[in-house]
């Protein structure tokens, strides 16, 4: 029997990975051995009083994510891929906060720019594999649109945004239940110009932010070009920032702002739980400190619904959200936005002194395409891509990486954060395997104080083939010699 | 004989424009009164040593805008509406300049965001009408490529921007006399946001820069938006800014950055003379300070050729040219760029890390549209037709304002600078023209010092119609009213 693999679009999408969810936490955390058994599909309706057919989902969604096999007229087992994962890293050990002149751009920029290279195998990449995403679709709605488009159209929705566009995002909000006004959506080019817009809306030069450690380096870069200081909070690759070191920080700094991502974070993969989000808002309106949430991955989650932002519990508007569709759906058309509570006039209006407004026929054609069911029914292939390449590369990273290597679990999104066993360097790693046309992102790229000098971020959303592996498995060799060179 | 008044695209072009402008000068300047006869084609072919046909071109031209009439089997004479134009403003006198705070945007906001009702007669606009865009060849382009696109394109060209685009940017400078290379142009979101990059390469929080009075006021909301202080320099309408000032401002505030326009000034329409523009390169260069140059109107000149921007001049680089294709050809697409001269990797850097790239199919569909003759050809157009609504608002302002009243006399572009006589009041005439759904800018959103009281920018490139002959003289009967009662 020919089976898609990929969800359905029925309501039972939910009950599915659920099950499917229980099961590889089972196997991960070693309850079900290689080689085991599953329960049946008759015992696991009645245990869960699902259907046959919910079942069968969630069982071929482990099978494509190579977690399970099934034997002819036998059942299903754990396929014998199916490793324990590597240990999970630690969380950063620091000390007491302090403040930082951020000094980091050119280093990330002479580190980064090398990885550029056309046919490099780009597991340093920011972004999905190009192939990933609807192109046709989205050509079709552009080519729609510009045919259409009225001049006066153009011109009528400069500042904030395309209204059409606003109501979509507005309405993908409160679907996610956080009702918003369209209003309340400030269109960007791209997530970067948002979180940009909202850092200046609350800072003034010289001002303190606490950013997370390790953290995306465009915080890093965007706290230096606007003269703030930063303070690095560690945060942990399964629960995120450390709330007593962030209040620490808090009552020690002072700071302007925080930024940070409580979902798919880059560079760890973790996403934040529910109550944590809940304590962090808490603590936001208690010191009254703005939140900016880089949250551009949010909507590439494995888990069975989508994961509220801690803007979801804000009820005060200290936190600016700001999202794009560069890493779910178009990359490269730089069509993001912020909706930055009470702080979204102030944030229009840098958006109108420093690029006035958005591309209008992009803005127009994301409405458009938003007008059908494409969105989600692409979303849940890509999220289907990218859990089993997360599972892939799991299971790469426990053949090929030496002993007392650690790796995040990411459950969305698509950077796995390694820690390298004493002995490695991911500098000198990055240094070997560009000269071997592989790219990674070294670990001190995502600190301003350079840590990290152990670790490195990996891409599991490029297009996966029999280089990807082998990449992965010189990467792994070349470990095993820096480890053993050290002795 | 049917003929069309647009301007053919043969090599004549220079030479028929050249003899149109030189007539019209003569009709400005009162050597030709109307009522006089022009000299006989045969004449003028023997005296100029051209073609009739290149004769009859420029007459075509002159009586398209208003300033001669054909009589039958007689010649052609100078239009009794061919009135002497109003005076020109004199350059604004200000005491020796100071070194200012700005504090400016939130007044700019609330007194231009009213603007834009729909249904207002637009002379307050800052864009042309939408309507003298190609949008059907620019809608081709766009589609052809979002179909043509290949993925991995779109990604490829992150950063600096498409190349393809680049490399026609760089072959227009390199038409008119400036050889770039293509790496030296940087992609931006439209001219605002190369014109911010810009500012943030070259200054520091705190720190002073040069700017005209009057001058765009989104130079102004720039200083604002960085903690920058503003020194104010003042600007003729003829000659552009006052060199001794510049000079003297420079050393006795060491400003970091002179940001000014040479061609077709927002707000007052003026060009530098070449020999200005020279002087102020030197000038530049003696004293190691940067010039952000804003040429956004450069290719909507009027005279035979494109007058080069101060940035032809600059041997040491200097200067950071930023211009964009919004006001000349796709307003909305917010596609500009900066050459940016000996700056150009701390502006290309700022750009990766403050909005990442700028929108590829935009890009690339400019691109495509740069390949054909359309470009060069539209640009005619839209010249001519910005022209001839020059001369009809020259008319209609000497017409229909109280004596006394000043106005620019624009040789490119699309504003017009008028100094109501003493009595009136520019935002007394702004609140009493909204109300009756006629937007102007009125003098003081031009300048730190709120000067300009008494001034006014229209914009003779919205659609001209009745409605704006209509809206011009009741503007008019207002000022007569605002000068009669304070008389």
């Amino acid at each position: 029997m020919a089976v898609s693999t990929e969800p359905a679009t029925s309501p039972s999408l939910t009950r599915y990975a659920t099950l499917a969810a229980d099961i590889a936490q089972s196997i991960h955390a070693g309850v079900l051995q290689p080689g085991d058994k599953l329960p049946s599909v008759r015992s696991c309706c009645a245990a869960r009083g699902i259907s046959p057919s919910t079942v069968f989902q969630a069982y071929y969604l482990l099978e494509a994510r190579g977690l399970i096999r099934a034997r002819e007229r036998s059942g299903y087992y754990v396929a014998s891929g199916a490793h324990h994962p590597p240990p999970e890293p630690e969380i950063a050990r620091l000390p007491p906060p302090a403040s930082l002149t951020v000094d980091v751009s050119e280093r990330v920029f002479s580190i980064l720019q090398a990885s550029f290279q056309p046919g490099t195998v780009g597991l340093g990449s920011a972004f999905p594999a190009p192939q990933h995403f609807p192109w046709n679709k989205l050509a079709q709605s552009l080519a729609a649109c510009a045919r259409q488009a009225q001049p006066q159209a153009l011109l009528d929705d400069l500042s904030t945004g395309h209204s059409g566009l606003r109501r979509h995002i507005a309405r993908r909000y409160l679907a996610d239940g956080m009702p918003l006004h369209m209003d309340d959506v400030v269109i960007t080019n791209g997530a970067l110009e948002a979180l940009n817009l909202c850092l200046s809306a609350v800072t003034q030069p010289g001002g303190t932010v606490v950013v997370e450690s390790p953290c995306f380096y465009g915080a890093l870069q965007a706290l230096e070009r606007l003269g703030l200081k930063a303070v690095e909070v560690p945060t942990h690759p399964r629960d995120g920032i450390d709330l007593p070191a962030l209040e620490t920080a808090i009552t020690s700094h002072r700071p302007q702002a925080i930024w940070l991502m409580s979902n798919f974070h880059n560079p760890l993969g973790s996403l934040v739980p529910t109550a944590h989000k809940q304590a962090l808002c808490a603590l936001l309106a208690r010191h009254q400190v703005p939140l900016i949430e880089d949250d551009v991955y949010g909507e590439l989650y494995f888990c069975a619904r989508r994961p509220l932002p801690v803007k979801a519990y804000d009820r005060e508007g200290w936190v600016l959200h700001c999202s794009s569709f560069s890493k779910c759906l178009a990359p490269a058309w730089r069509v993001g936005w912020a909706a930055a509570g009470r702080f979204t006039q102030a944030v229009a209006r840098q958006k109108l002194t420093t690029s006035l407004s958005t591309n209008a026929p992009a803005q127009a054609a994301l409405a458009h395409y938003l007008e059908g069911v494409g969105f989600d029914k692409h979303l849940r292939q890509l999220r289907h891509t990218l859990a089993t390449q997360r599972d892939a590369m799991t299971q790469a990273i426990a053949r090929h990486f030496p002993p007392g290597t650690r790796a995040t679990r990411p459950e969305g999104g698509y950077f796995m954060w390694i820690e390298l066993p004493p002995g490695c360097d991911a500098l000198q790693l990055h240094q070997q395997a560009l000269s071997e046309g592989i790219s990674l992102a070294p670990g001190p790229v995502f600190s301003a104080s350079q840590r990290f000098g152990r670790c490195i971020r990996l891409n599991y959303g490029l297009l996966w083939d029999a280089r990807t592996d082998q990449a992965l498995q010189q990467l792994g060799s070349w470990c095993h010699r820096m480890q053993q060179a050290a002795g």
